[in-house]
């Protein structure tokens, strides 16, 4: 077995468990690092955090989703013994799936930011780091693939916005999402999808350099491992306006609509 | 005793020992998280993550610190509390000034990218999330105050570029970064300062989407307790083209100026 | 005579009848190249160009005035010859001084994007375009220099954000005008100063990019030259959501501050 | 005849004969606004404007073109009338081939920086400025049709990046044009497409932003009308490290090639 077999033999060992259990319900979070308090909401792990409750408003708000691609959701992935058993134990598909649904209902868009890379830049790209390397090695998001492709059970539809896809880890900086979030009317995000501590947070910085206000879905992501997980909820707390579940963003924004 | 003041508390508490046996050699780690090889080089935690040397090159390399100023490296911050434990048992202030005086002496320009806010901005900004809120209430990195000032160690001379202030977390959104690095000649970054997982990290992102190698040096950093810490080391392997400690890369860059 | 002496001399010889005659009244175009209907408003040079009229929110909307600074509006700038004749001609800081009143009489924020280079730029940087070596030849904007301080009369109060100062031509790219224009809630900026196709356009353009709606005042700017300053003229008929005149913009929002 | 007809007719009547004469030689100027002196080098309009010369380096510059699409470069785009006239005089399209071909025997890259907008694009996007207008008015460059596929004899090859398309008038800001530049080792672009005062000249501003060496083929280009391609020429010299003709970067490459 070479470093990145057996790796992921570890990970999804310990994750076995937890993954099967996490089924049971698709909205729960499914990890152990997720915990939330008798009213469900998220509960910070840094108490010096202030917590604050964004507001929905439903006309300026809405689903930002990254990297929604077989290479990330799919088993049959190269990568899927790395990011396999946190997608599986916290039912990431499941969750994307409930949220763009939800959207639709409440009329509420969805930005897509998918990942790409094409053959040339995978010949000719000269400063490859640490991700950029795993990514090249194995290939993915290939303009064309399979891996490239949306996950089937979350594609597309009239209320979807398709950006540029982004190269690296953020849309913000090679694609479109600024602009296009500004054309249509939104100052707000409801963030989540794939990779945890890679895409959604490298997402979340630029938002708020940009002056968005940015709502993170911690379970509704997942990540290369434990630590890769945990290293971006820690960070989600700082930089989101608001962390919650799945669970707790679906019944806010329930609420908003029945108010509207 | 509100909930900064406790968590400080505890901070300081776990890093006392740590702390002062950190500091009887200012440039070793000073940090349970990092770990070192029989050769001296950074252990990377996540054994998938492939690693790379990157050549040194004087002609083209710069140090890139973030946020070298009081309310970050100073005891009489209003954040010393959640920050001060770090950057003493990490000897922080040490490294950068070691850092920097190497630089001058083999013709390596340092960049210094501060933070900063002015009274307006505290009074008129609409859009706060966790870590600006923190900022806010405590008033850091006020324009002309103390605070905001660079430390006395580690005063700006003619081979330092001070580059615009930042506001949020990086000068790549913010500043000039991305063109003085570029009209400077450089194509390679050595950063570090503060926070590590906050305003290093995002540097450290932004440095990468606009193609610069990126070296983090992972002990001349600190961040607010041992979670953002730890985070931000987990981080950085998957971002960096290369993470080493200061003892590490000072012996790289003499080595690079002997072979001149 | 060198070359640049001789074309400030025609320049200067070209403008000096209509210089004395707009002076006249300092709100009035100033320039042939700017026409008026007979209900006061911008005349289109482009007929195939859509005119809209953008409404004006007394909340969201704020004045962006760029380089308002010595080097550019004081007689004493080395760049006197080439941009003073225009900015005597269209009473640049006579308008200025108004619309910066205006605004803080009706609650609107000021704006100012000033540019700034530093002795380290002027001695190191190494890809200079045409702009940028005439600047760095009149070492233009010197940090810490007459040249580089607000113009006497429009120094800024308690109603001006004074962002991070510019390089090149935009704050967007080197400043923090994108997150403070959102910061402050503005999705409107009402743009004109210093020059008419430099960093004037450049703002346009840039802020465009980034979701806001811009109304250009054609008359309250001023370049190097009739050419300059005619195609800018063109360009901001393209780039603009309203071209408007000085006299034009002070009505409408006169008209929306009593309807407020 | 409504306005846009109107003006068209204009500006086809008065390119009529010098259409005819320019394409006689395709690489010639074919606008009288475009000057060479007896060396064949482009005559700048501003005498103030110093002129250097870019040395070509085959390793790290390329070819960078804007919107070789048939919006703009074939009959039967709705916006022919405008931009017809230019093209036709100025035989880009003829002049895009032979740089195309040229840069593919000499090994030096060509990116594509296409223009595209999608149906949800137009339904949505609140705030559109004069050129915005035109073109959502005319569904140019409309994902998936004729108009947004690139002209027939501009089809990409192996030696050509066809980047993010772009909205607004700069890939900078909506696209990976800077991440792509520097991954593929460049630091100079030869800049030239459709259209000048548009398309080109964002692109110009924004590459020198990011620090890009900026040679603009002043007659590769056309615009709609003479006044927009007069004013791309005028601020084409104060933002462009050189300006050329066609013939003149042909030959300049050429020899490069020869001392290589």
């Amino acid at each position: 077995m070479n470093n990145l077999t057996k790796v992921a033999v570890a990970i999804s060992a310990s994750l076995l468990v937890l993954g099967s259990v996490a089924q049971a319900d698709s909205i729960d979070p499914g990890s152990k690092f997720v915990k939330v308090d008798s009213a469900g909401a998220y509960v910070y792990k840094q108490g010096f955090m202030p917590k604050e409750t964004v507001e929905i408003d439903l006309e300026t708000t809405a689903m930002f989703v990254t990297d929604p691609q077989n290479d990330f959701l799919s088993e049959g992935s190269p990568a899927w013994a790395l990011v396999g058993p946190g997608v599986v134990a916290h039912n990431v598909v499941a969750k994307e799936k409930k949220l763009k649904s939800l959207a639709k209902e409440v009329g509420m868009p969805v930005f897509y930011s998918t990942h790409m890379y094409t053959p040339h830049d995978f010949a000719n790209w000269s400063s490859l780091n640490g991700i950029d390397k795993i990514m090249f090695d194995l290939k993915m998001f290939a303009q064309g693939t399979w891996g490239h492709e949306i996950h089937p059970e979350l594609l597309p539809d009239d209320n979807t916005v398709v950006m540029n896809p982004h190269k690296g880890l953020s849309n913000f900086w090679s694609g479109d999402a600024a602009i296009q979030l500004r054309q249509n009317g939104i100052d707000t995000i409801v963030l989540y999808g794939m990779s945890a501590n890679m895409c959604v947070e490298s997402h979340a910085r630029d938002a708020i350099e940009n002056g968005f206000d940015v709502i993170i879905v911690a379970d509704a992501t997942a990540a290369a491992g434990d630590a890769a997980y945990e290293s971006a909820l820690t960070n989600f707390e700082f930089l989101a306006h608001e962390v919650v579940t799945t669970k707790q963003i679906i019944k806010r924004i329930e609420e908003a609509k029945q108010e509207h």
